[in-house]
């Protein structure tokens, strides 16, 4: 079958691969309709962690199930399922308690498992014509319709990035009538907006630097804030101030910033205070420190690594940044971390896509064949125009 | 001042009545702009509690403060505020826990107080050009704008029926992709379905038998269940059956209820079952019962009283009804019951109408002067062809 | 293998039935080291259910893993586990809502299924020497230890018992400090007292009429309340404005019941008001009403069946009770009913076992060959002095 | 009247200074019988905040009320109370949703309020003869007894230490069989330690380097790790690797942290790896992401500060220390921050005090007269054998 493979940094090509077969009783083989290509393969794709060549990428999928094995009885051949980037025994500590995300079972490395991603155990990747799936009735959640339907590009989000902002909101702390930040305009900053505003929060910021990205947060009714022009925490505060004039009960000009921070962004952030825009990993967290009210909460679902091979300096190789802690501390701020466990979030969500209650392809810009996988992750790290998510269809051709 | 005064059953007089003053350092007096009626006044209207005659009505007010007592400081004269229904002292044990609605130090009879209302305490009610508001800090909410503006009839409903419909949705477990069911479309269902729509619950039955109410219901994106067409249990039923058809997973054909059902009807409930439609106080409760899912929730925040003098046999008039407790436990469903403590859920809900994410007033139907309550009330109990919500609004004058 | 067998009412017989054998890839068989006789089998020996002649009883125990089917890998041969009462698939709706209590998978007539119970699936009983585990994965808890240590009659109490009587305190909202009315003092009862004593309540009553029972209570630390001595509800209201003369705060007079009430006693309740002590099966429930405070809450873990043939009138027969709903509605009360998910409770309940923070096997009486279930069955029924908690352990053989 | 004043570094001196006097209608005066020492005040003893001179200490009293102002009603003259540290209106946004630690009303420069301490606003401390008590009504907590009783030494615990070390174990997900690990044998590190056990963690390590702290920690039934022997991470792991030898489920070796760790230190830590023992403000943050599992959780009640004078370097002078994020991220570890609000807890630590379930004075070392506070300063931060947690007594005359 054909696959996408990372070769070396900013290497990508598109090659034959075995099919993946039914190794365990309780494996699954889907047929892979469509794949996105997810903010943290960029990581990957830009040599900014310890992948190693020849890993087939992708673990965001939806598809039909091809084939089980003996064991499965739930999920059958011809069912239409999204795939969880979480692989999840479904029965160890972790996943019991609800945390797929740190399945103790699928990775001899640590805590978590996905698919075609470096550090989370021996899994090919889903941007490829077939993928087998580990504990597939755990891992299969099985939704309507037909492949190529009005859901599609729905339906492929609930493998990651809708449950991913989702959770970034839960983190938060996000409910009606919440104030919220999200720092980040990429697919999770957009979908975490998406989420903040489906939760009905009453205020919803969201900062970023490119163009077509900060339009597509005002078109779904959140509020721009473009840090070009500036310190993004005075920005909003200053939102904040005139929205906010003549209704604050005495005391309340203490909490001009929001109650919920969300970081979309991850450990490559730019600074907007520096002129030439240079690496800061810390930057949004510091945003977000001096933003959040006290007693706020902060989600931080922009993906940040221990072994960074690229980091700015010899801590950041490491992952270590400065933060302000003494602030945060006098603040009382709480911070929440992580991957999603997908699993928790997805059959709700899928639920208000059924019901039209939530549309969240509003952020899919591209629908490429495979053969587009290489300009594809070169688009999407420049943020070239137009390119916020890509969904790869492995049924598509290349034209001409 | 004029005051809207219960004399006996039916019997409503618009009438003059001293002043309200200052009586503690605590208090303030407030200029009523808007009081609503309560489909709770109808139980006194109807005589069916035991409401002594020359009660002032009324718990639903909006206002200006008008005077404060000498050791209020956060609230001061001229500021717009809302008066939650529930009068609390703000220090108790149950109001310290978030139950302004079981305030232990203002009413000696039992647990909560309001405004004009039978065994609620020796409070005044709002229907009424003035009103003194006890522990003025804790029981003024400051909203923003001025009277008459385009906020009057929704912040209106912050006193009560919105915070109620919230709480219905809290009591019921309601959250994004949950499917709900509301017995009635009075007010409170109104808006327990626009508070179940808000929270982004995927589907929304509604039950009655007003066609405007219905309509209403269906307006806002709610599903209306008219129950002269049938058993209302088996309606959605059919209906979820249909909308999942192909949907199911194994097994979740047992689950065609709602995971979530509101009782928004009270005691007064009426028998779709009985060719008389006539009264059965326990019909909603059974129908929940019936309807809901194993291990789902009911929220009951109608109206039901120990001591009913009109009860329909001797055991309702002192509020016991038969129920299907052995089907209820075998579901393992969890009943949550009482009255909203306001004050918990009013702030966001008021960030929320004024940032245009909530647009309650859909509901009012009436703007009426003071001295039309007679008429109000008795076209509000028939249920009379768009009598849904009325105000009252004392600076309004009887034309001709 | 030998097996307790249910012939008619109040027959019991101890009969050679086939080994069990795996049926399904992700089956296991476990050698049964103890099995428990729980209150709930009482219901079906008593002729007050509609269960057949035939079925082999038991839904508590503890043993090894004899053999796995090929589709199971983290449990293996040898392995001591304690097999939670309700089996689940672990991936269905219910089930990875944490609700294994109402799995949708694994009983066709309705959600939920047990081993040896009546309407809770095809499932073979564990008072056997050994027992087919379905969805092993899913449904074996491993504990350390080695069969007949310190260990093994409190973790045959984690099947059932311990979390049942734990999951009244979490339905009941029992925390530090919380004052409990704990009604039964069989073998649920006593450990929901536990329960909540271990939870830090400050105050637990527990109310019953049978002598041994209530020195049991005395003995773990809880207040007993002997229903012969008078109304229940007064007692405790006695007791605790006995404790708090002089420390109530002003209005906190109305606060003199409890804020947890439990129920453990279930439909066969006899009433304490009845010079005859009839059966009443409403009458604990009245109770609770009566004495729980006004936002408290109410936990049911005593069994309600909607087919009872024994019922005392037609209602009854029905699961029909009359209950004081507009009381319990004017206090703002709240009800949490069922079957507790064992598997959510057992792992943290283990820890305090084996860390010595827990010790509910002060309960345990009697531990009996299998052939001595005929005669258990009737004393447990008649509370026989002594007969609180029996275990059937197959390994013993009838002396003499 | 004589109270505590702070000269400058380290220079404490009891004087006279004029006695408090009723300001606001919504004042009390109370009449100090006990007021405790906490480690926070070693911060401002030792210079390391920008404490001005003058300053009268304390904010840990126990009392008896000696005047109320015209409009308290609920706390009458001669109750004896407990007086929070934080300082609350009880109305304000913060305070009305529990965070009385965050009242906006009370202090000009910043969200929450104290007593005696520094940019806490302008309040005189409890270390004297009378305290005026601001919004009383809301600030006195009712207790039972007489002055000098058995529950003297628990009482004054519960204004601040008991319920900060409470708030640590609700901050890092503390419950029923938790494993916890409390770095700081202090008075917060023990009552945190104490407070795990309540809730019946299954397994509770503290760290520090001190005798007979970590003879008192283990005294109370937790395990004691002593720094002086090394890497305490390590040795943690180490006890739980034996602790759960042969009882780890398949994959579960991942998890041989902790799930619940407790920061109980503050910004003076010293750095266990420096054969210096030289401060380091960051050890014991890193030291919890370095422990904690895969998901858990982290609560941080030391106290950390923007602005500190005595910073080991100019970055730290801020509050800014470099933290291992990208191995806290990884691990999807949540961490929260902050005071306690002593108000959430104080009612239930009360109940379990009373009622014989709590005994927290276990931890107090002396009852001194307020004249011996400068040397019970200078003791407390020598950590001077014995001087665990001082409790001035202004009735206790110097002897001799």
């Amino acid at each position: 079958m054909r696959a996408v493979v990372l070769g070396g940094t900013r290497e990508i090509s598109v090659e034959q691969v075995p099919d993946p077969e039914i190794e365990a009783p309780t494996d699954a083989i889907i047929r892979v309709t469509s794949a996105a290509i997810c903010g943290s393969d960029l990581h990957m794709f830009a040599g900014r962690t310890v992948a190693p060549p020849g890993l087939v990428l992708g673990h965001e999928p939806l598809g039909v199930v091809e084939e089980v094995g003996p064991a499965v009885t739930t999920v059958r051949k011809g069912d239409r399922v999204v795939i969880p980037f979480n692989i999840a025994c479904g029965v160890c500590f972790n996943c019991t308690r609800g945390f797929t995300s740190a399945c103790l079972a699928v990775n001899a490395d640590s805590a978590g498992g996905a698919y075609g991603y470096v550090n989370m155990g021996p899994y090919r990747g889903a941007q490829a014509e077939y993928l087998r799936v580990p504990f597939a009735e755990r891992n299969c959640l099985k939704v309507p319709g037909e492949p190529g339907d009005e859901w599609e590009d729905d339906f492929v989000l609930l493998a990651d990035v809708f449950p991913t902002g989702w959770y970034a909101n839960e983190l938060a702390g996000v409910g009606e009538g919440s104030t919220v930040a999200v720092f980040g305009a990429g697919p999770v900053g957009l979908l975490s907006a998406y989420s903040a505003l489906l939760k009905r929060a009453s205020e919803v910021y969201v900062v970023d630097g490119v163009d077509d990205r900060l339009a597509m947060a005002a078109e779904i009714g959140a509020c721009p804030i473009d840090f070009r022009r500036g310190d993004p925490v005075e920005q909003i505060v200053e939102q904040r101030r005139r929205r906010t004039a003549g209704k604050l009960q005495p005391g309340e000009e203490k909490m001009l910033g929001v109650m919920c921070g969300i970081e979309a962004v991850g450990y490559q952030a730019v600074d907007w205070n520096d002129p030439t825009m240079a690496e800061n990993p810390s930057r949004v967290l510091e945003d977000l420190i001096g933003l959040v009210n006290p007693t706020g909460r902060i989600g931080s679902v922009g993906l940040y690594v221990p072994n960074d091979p690229g980091g700015i300096n010899p801590h950041a190789k490491r992952g270590e940044f400065r933060l302000s802690f003494g602030k945060l501390w006098e603040k009382g701020l709480s911070l929440g971390t992580g991957q999603t466990p997908v699993a928790r979030f997805a059959p709700a969500l899928c639920n208000m896509i059924v019901e039209g209650k939530a549309k969240p392809s509003f952020l899919v810009t591209q629908r490429l064949p495979l053969e587009a996988a290489p300009e594809a992750y070169a688009k999407f790290e420049q943020r070239a125009f137009g390119y916020t998510k890509v969904i790869l269809r492995p049924d598509l051709r290349v034209s001409g």
